[in-house]
């Protein structure tokens, strides 16, 4: 039990994860070729390989809590690692499915929990979350207010983009890339001149929340 | 009338109107689709709902002022919803009309107005402007004087694009997205290519001038 | 003289001014609409108007200076100012040619002049100039180099786009708007996959700099 | 051998040289254009002194280091000179070959190396990577774990987009100029609506991660 939370717990120990987990995603990445011939078979093994490698990592973990096995289990990441690790001993999962792949792709996501570096910055990011909300909440209300308007002018004109509200919405979150600015307004002014007021005052509306929630992350992120 | 003011005032009373203007905006979201069959009768009754207790919500803050309900509608977002919510009756607006739904589309603004959040938000924006001003000022006459410009050296080629003052300011508006870039320049050096310097010197400048409104926005958000 | 110098130092006179050149600008505009009928009598008389305060405005300023009116020329904008609105008799101007649109268009930039707020945004832009300068300088560098490296990759293949320097720069400086990044880069995969490098790295580099000279202003401002 | 190093040392033989880079930029620039007639021997014989200087250069700050030549070998900026200028006289260069004018490109870069200004900002460029390199990190897993989910879904359906991971990831790294979202999104919405939460998450987190890139790069260049 001391053995694996020493082992557990050091640095050599985590960069042999780390480099296993990087190896897994160039498997993964290698596997979407089509055409591999006899290499598909080294791959196969490989894949064998780090299965084995992070049940043997999972276990050694588990040992580390000694008699407390549950205590394992209070940790976010542990849960996620023993989920996406042990999911595949499920009988349904033989042969090469969807949700297979999807949990061999999962198993990436496990660079940042071993990263320090990376978890720190998903840390940071989650937690600057708040500050945004407000402009968040904001944003989405002119989006929908903008949306139900959309619809009321161009419900019948135009019902491939604004025929429902969640067409309405797609078409206004699409139109915040700007990319769709042209065509949207050459059709609205093909409707009514009067349309350039929707458009015009919404992306000035909107590109003045998003620079706000821009200004609102720099502001937070220098405080810390 | 104390009863009144002190219910006007509480928080759960604001949490209850919020969650009755954000299912008012959920109602008007789901009508928007055309086959409802039945549902279409429970959103007609909702709808209903809502009207009564945005009228009884009226009444309670109205009757807060007591013998002075003149008072009410010194505050601006007063009148906003003393307009909105009573004018559904009006008699000309029976029926399921447009400006019908145009108001209950603006209700759902009020909730800005109950969000403690959003209020502070929505007045640190409008706050900004002033600083903001000289800026979008010299955006404006750069925009109109390459107007002017455009249509002088386009506006027989391409009356499409700069017939007139204000197609030449709708051209510029949107190439202030850089989206339709590409095809200006292209069209611009068929044309001449020392029409170049007109683009080029048009996008510095209004990516300069934006560039500034951002940071004069950044700061003026910092010294807060 | 001491009655000029007053007056033209004075505020009324200034917004006066200010008022004229805006009137100056809306009479421009209008008349690019081709059906006026009798109203384009109505604005030829108004520019015989503005012509007429315009040079008025430019005798009192002149006057002021009393026995040096060599004095008057020592300031740009009085040079600009005398140019723009004397160039007018010129003989050669007669009629409705472009050029004297253009003094006509020109005539609006002088509102920057007498707004003191305007004179102060176009000044601080004008000094934040050097600072950026390095950046400016880098990026030019950069485009050249990779100008000259897309007319050796794909001078031959691509005439259109690269077929020489004057085209490679035009090419590359229409893809800092990342719009035609897609085609360039479905066009380059088309040629050899290795182009990628060619076009990830022009987009990575020329945004870091882009980015800097971003930082750069905004640091610049900020200790202003 | 004193001479050579008060010679390669000052200021004015710095700004010579760098007039010979940028003269050697404009000349290797008017090489692009075809049709240059008896243009093109001027530019012929040009080339020939610029190499007589750049050789000539080479020599004195080769020499000013005495009977240590290989002390200039140390620098890293020496060693790119001296292969840069002398790789011309390699047997296998003589003609109009690519590489050679590969060669005579790569000479501009040395521009940055004369230039104090461009030199720091390299420098300062070059420095503020590490401080990025979380976020760079960061963005590249999620680049990735999208490119895999991207595969897992519309690998069959649209095998031009996503038929194996290097076109997921070409796919994925276009998307981040937002170019493609209208067309990506109306095609992944003809496949399922549910592929929207592929998109939309995408966008938000991306855009998140390279906003945070942009923060980190500010905060960097601010503390120096
Ligand atoms: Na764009
Ligand atoms: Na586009």
């Amino acid at each position: 039990v001391r053995f694996c939370a020493r082992l557990s717990a050091s640095r050599p120990f985590e960069i042999a994860i780390i480099g296993v987990i990087i190896a897994n995603g160039i498997v993964l990445g290698l596997e979407t070729y089509p055409d591999l011939g006899s290499a598909r078979l080294v791959l196969r093994v490989l894949e064998w390989c780090f299965r084995a490698v992070f049940v043997l990592e999972i276990t050694v973990r588990l040992l580390a809590y000694g008699r407390r096995p549950q205590d394992f289990f209070r940790h976010g990441w542990n849960v996620f690692d023993f989920l996406v690790i042990m999911a595949i001993f499920l009988p349904g999962l033989r042969g090469d499915t969807g949700l297979l792949r999807f949990l061999r792709v999962m198993r990436m996501l496990r660079l940042v929990r071993f990263s320090p570096g990376l978890r720190t910055i998903v840390t940071a990011l989650w937690r600057s979350l708040p500050g945004v909300g407000g402009f968040l909440a904001l944003g989405m209300v002119t989006l929908y207010v903008y949306g139900m308007a959309g619809w009321l002018i161009f419900g019948e004109a135009y019902p491939e983009n604004y025929g429902d509200i969640g067409r309405s919405l797609l078409t206004l979150f699409v139109l915040l890339s700007l990319e769709t600015l042209p065509d949207l307004i050459e059709e609205g002014v093909a409707f009514s001149p009067w349309t350039l007021l929707y458009y015009v005052s919404f992306v000035i509306i909107t590109v003045n929340v998003l620079l706000n929630i821009l200004i609102a992350v720099i502001v937070n992120s220098m405080e810390e």
